[in-house]
């Protein structure tokens, strides 16, 4: 295990310099600091006096996420975290990061010279100059929504996508719909691809045929919806599921638009169930993602790598919101389609029978 | 939440006979037990005497696996999962279970009277009573390489078979193999599934192609080798993955017993890394399970589900572990190949140059 002593034999200053450089010593320069934090980080040194119980302290690093008020998306998760590593005596601070923020300093020699034990990262994007710091840190670290392979060190954390995509069809077919379009975020997010994957999986687990214009990427913003929901309706589509709340948003402002009603000539489903998904109009039936959990989450895989646990990734179980974006599908477009024995098992009449008997 | 009192009115009994069935009381039949613990399950009682400091008990139930010496491979599993619980404060039982065990009680009326809070499940087949009783529990229940859908209080952990199979392949790519077969276990399990589809997509991400010949399914048991090998060697195989070690073995065997040379001739690579992978002739390059952290894990995901986290997977990161059972690509097979620039990128002439420069 390498000491201080180490350090200040490789860079030849005096152990106390070192001490000073990795404790925040007043009287040493920046740049001395940096250059001890550095060499520190390359000899693998761990700062036996951040393990104690009096000086146990987590970081949280934010960007591109609101969390400052109860409505906003990572204020839970932030909560959930942050109850969770209180309760087994961690503090925690919050960061938020910028990418020029990420250039001017390592993530390693940050996290030594605050001496913090790991960190939860949150909102990070893939083109982040501390991702590819990621690869290689020594230091316990948890992705929200974003994976590295291959590091024992850091975790992926999220929702279960196959299942929640799943939640979703399932319940779209039980209200007989057959033709169920898919409107992505942007095909650059390890989320985004995943839920495709998800959506065409889950067809064809209920042997549903695959129509490429039926499984579109847009973007994360609602208006990529205005440019998608017609070519969705021409292709046959009777429900849509987004793949996120702020497009499903976007898609039912189109189809209004467009003249069609929600749900009662088209479905809609969200993914995410953000807070402000039960005052659209109609209120959104989306698949929720517990955000006080994924915080937790984050600090109780943080808790087993702490404990020598290599955890590559470790997934939440959504569930799916019934509001009233989704209904029975039209009747005409059940009796339009083509019997196929093994398509249509899945059609219960009875629920035909209680709207339009 | 429910009390004594609810079950000994909706059972017409008194409260104190309740509490003896519930409490392990002599002077009540053992069928008027199971009728409280039952009613007891229904009704959704929690024992709050077990969640005492001083009462705390967790159960690993295990079949199909041995566990009992330290060659077993089970063993550091168990091993694992004690040091975390007891770290915690925890007493965990060991129940060796049998199919007919299972017909005999159900899961959660067990549980509710030994007094456990959760438990780990190591070595369980698909069509085990029980699998179908975890659809529903809702006791926090934890599945080592098993999984079942949607229920909150049941997660999956295991290893990360995408990295896995990932690093067997990556190795092979830099010896210089291209024609790389797998041999799988049976094909009714969870793993085996996971490791066939890493296996596809792995090919797919390393722009090779997908040759159904080289990509079969075999039994748990290393004789199935005997029967697949000469097929994998006539469509070009120059070298194995297999599903588990078992079968790596085997095919080892089948190879010699063909006059083929490990590794000089064919590179066969396992899974699990099972305390015997060392000892075969040549001693056997394997992708690692770390049982320890196997067993950790199963008990910090049910640190997190005690603490209302609803977790669905939590998996492990692999490593491997290079022995003498791979070597570089015969020559020969390198130049036989057809040159498209994108296939052959990461052919490494150096690693060549080492053996035959």
């Amino acid at each position: 295990m390498t000491t201080i002593r180490d350090i200040a034999e490789a860079l030849g200053v005096s152990v106390s310099t070192v001490s000073k450089g990795l404790n925040g010593g007043k009287d040493i320069s920046d740049a001395l600091r940096q250059t001890i934090l550095e060499k520190a980080v390359e000899l693998g040194y761990v700062n036996r006096k951040a393990i104690k119980a009096e000086n146990r302290k987590l970081c949280i690093f934010i960007e591109n996420i609101s969390y400052e008020s109860s409505g906003d998306f990572g204020y839970d998760i932030v909560l959930g975290y942050r109850q969770a590593a209180s309760k087994e005596g961690w503090a925690v601070d919050i960061v938020r990061t910028t990418p020029s923020f990420q250039n001017e300093q390592k993530y390693d020699t940050f996290m030594l010279e605050h001496g913090y034990s790991g960190s939860f990262i949150m909102g990070f994007a893939l083109e982040d100059p501390w991702m590819d710091q990621f690869m290689n840190t020594k230091i316990p670290t948890v992705l929200l929504d974003n994976a590295v392979p291959a590091n024992p060190y850091v975790c992926y954390v999220g929702t279960d996508n196959n299942e929640g995509i799943d939640l979703a069809i399932e319940h779209l077919l039980k209200l007989g719909h057959e033709k169920i379009a898919f409107l992505n975020g942007s095909n650059n997010s390890l989320v985004s691809d995943q839920r495709m994957s998800a959506y065409l999986a889950s067809l064809s687990r209920h042997h549903l045929p695959i129509d490429p214009a039926l499984a579109v990427y847009g973007y994360y913003v609602a208006d990529a919806a205005h440019y998608h929901v017609p070519n969705l309706l021409s292709a046959g589509a009777t429900a849509i599921i987004c793949g996120n709340d702020l497009i499903a948003e976007g898609t039912i402002e189109s189809l209004k638009k467009e003249g069609y009603g929600v749900p009662e000539d088209v479905s809609v489903i969200g993914f995410d169930d953000i807070p402000t998904a039960e005052h659209t109009d109609p209120p959104l039936t989306t698949v929720h993602q517990d955000r006080l959990s994924l915080g937790r989450n984050g600090y109780y895989v943080l808790h087993a790598m702490l404990n020598q646990v290599a955890q590559s990734i470790s997934l939440l179980r959504p569930s799916i919101t019934l509001r009233s974006s989704t209904a029975l599908a039209r009747p005409r477009l059940v009796t339009d389609r083509v019997i196929d024995k093994d398509s249509v098992m899945y059609v219960n009449p009875e629920l035909y029978g209680q709207k339009f008997r």
